[in-house]
């Protein structure tokens, strides 16, 4: 167990990383991608954390993958010159002094799914810093941004008339997020950007990058259509993916550590709830998120500050580790990790990127 | 509308505070209150803003009200004397310091709901400031924590007998957020509480602080049991609210602000999500969150960064104002808010207690 599960010296509701088995996850995945011939480019809104980012940098990724501009200022800033915007920015007025900084510190790859986005970044005049490309948003079946894979090559061609380099492609197989759906979302993956790449080379446009890859589907991805992928959940696990098979208790490496604070005959109060775990509650879910070391309990309601437990009893006082159901959530709501080292070092580590939006 | 919304110099996404749609609704409750012969404990942990809380204050509240140890500090700090912890605190010894640095800055009442918890202030030796008291927390209905209303009476004494002080009793009839359940909700909360008065009367106590209300509940209270409510969403508004019918669309003072960045032939994404909105969807949701100025819309799905939003077609780069399901999580994302005044002069405000959550 984790030195501040066990000691009161930390203050409960914290997030607690076991560095151990975040290491071995940074190692699996860094081994599995440069098995498969893929390069990894973490997305790092997941864990917003400078130093996470630099162990899966050490680890062979190529760059890492953000969802904002001002997420990626954090790890332009903290030196990492290869990012990708993996969103469909809309760059107005307001947001053209955060892109220039950003070019002048970085490589800069941004999702585009529309010619009026992209026409809005040439317009700025940053579009031949020659550090700046647009990767064409397809979208392979969970129906949110991005173009049909047919319409591809046609975006590509008038995002590069309007003055836009095209890299590449990429994609968001978002509806791997289920039980049954995880292997096939895969293939709807391999189906839209192979139609994709035929529909750029169409219009006399190469897709030098192929970009893919949701940590549910991971394990099915190959390099006969992708040239890297960038899951962002496999370096800590959370409820979600143990409930959809895709890590077992042992791969999880971030808890929120919680006290036992009030018991009734059925059902026991932790000192947590939606401002510390998120609330988020897939259909799949068994609960508001697990407890680590009692895999029969339920988190059957969750408020602000309580998630009502049952399926086990414990004395008010005792600690539990939490493990939230969607983890990049509950990242977003902290100031600060403890991570728990072997030997019982326990250290302060910041969420840097904790709120970056915009 | 808003200046925020309409010109380009704030980046979306953003909170935006309609300040006189605030301070409508802060007088509104101080009146209602006042008519009704209750004391108004606003619960603060809905905009954790020292400003507004000094807005509440000065239209009449005689304190604030938190959820935790550390938000108390946040309002003590800057200059509260008045404080309910309206939670059942489990005092370990990483929580006496923050408890000592409140007693010296301000009059503490905390909940109890078991004897256990009330031994462990007690054997903080800081019981007998004189500037601390237990509240009986009692179970109207929602059944999360507090004690049977014909239990209060031995808890009370045994709190008592601990060396811990009683000022009175309080209860949150959360079961009140339902369309069907305002009114019973509020008539169990009084129920309960008349139950939990004559429990305490005969251990000998008297409950001379009897608090209660939920912002749904509100405006069945009466003060033949209660002395004061502690509503908390009031000052703002929420889509819950809207969709439960206690708020009106214009009383909704603050807004998320965001920009449409992609367009699809059934539907519209704009750029923000669950990491600026919170996850919140209660069973009589109609989405994950409202448009004020298109009613119509509806948020049918939200990711991270994304909000899928149907019912309603707009050009890309359009400004939208997205109305939080659930507010209170909306602000626990935020570092600051934009105050809109009347002319049209916009001014940054911090949300002082944002991840105040041990």
């Amino acid at each position: 167990m984790n030195p501040p599960l066990t000691t009161s010296s930390a203050m409960t509701p914290a997030l607690v990383i076991d560095e151990i088995v975040l290491d071995a996850n940074i190692a699996r995945m860094a081994d599995f991608t440069a098995s498969a011939g893929l390069a990894l480019r973490p997305h790092v809104k997941t864990h917003k954390s400078i130093e996470i980012a630099r162990r899966q940098l050490a680890a062979g990724a190529v760059g890492v993958t953000v969802a904002t501009l001002s997420e990626a200022t954090v790890f332009a800033d903290a030196g990492c010159h290869d990012i990708f915007v993996a969103y469909p920015l809309w760059i107005d007025d307001s947001k053209i002094a955060m892109l220039r900084h950003l070019l002048e510190r970085c490589s800069l790859l941004v999702g585009i799914d529309s010619a009026p986005s992209a026409a809005r970044i040439v317009r700025t005049g940053l579009a031949d810093t020659g550090h700046l490309a647009g990767m064409i948003e397809i979208d392979s079946g969970h129906h949110r941004s991005g173009v049909h894979p047919d319409e591809a090559g046609e975006l590509a061609e008038a995002v590069q008339d309007a003055g836009l380099e095209v890299a590449g492609i990429f994609t968001f197989p978002g509806h791997s997020y289920s039980p049954t759906a995880r292997r096939s979302a895969a293939q709807d993956e391999h189906d839209a950007l192979s139609t994709a790449i035929r529909s750029l080379a169409d219009h006399g446009i190469v897709a030098r990058v192929v970009s893919g890859g949701s940590t549910p589907s991971l394990e099915f991805a190959d390099s006969s259509v992708l040239t890297e992928v960038r899951p962002g959940v496999y370096v800590f696990g959370d409820a979600q993916q143990w409930e959809l098979g895709t890590c077992d208790p042992s791969d999880i490496a971030l808890t929120a550590i919680a006290t036992v604070v009030s018991r009734s005959p059925d059902h026991l109060i932790l000192d947590l709830g939606s401002k510390v775990l998120g609330a988020d509650r897939a259909t799949y879910s068994s609960g508001f998120g697990r407890l680590l070391d009692h895999p029969d309990a339920r988190l059957t309601a969750l408020s602000e500050h309580h998630a009502t437990v049952t399926g086990v009893d414990l004395e008010r006082g005792t600690r539990v580790r939490v493990v939230p159901n969607h983890v990049c959530s509950t990242v977003n709501l902290a100031d600060e990790y403890l991570f728990a080292a072997p030997g019982g070092r326990v250290t302060v580590c910041p969420v840097n990127a904790r709120g970056r939006n915009r």
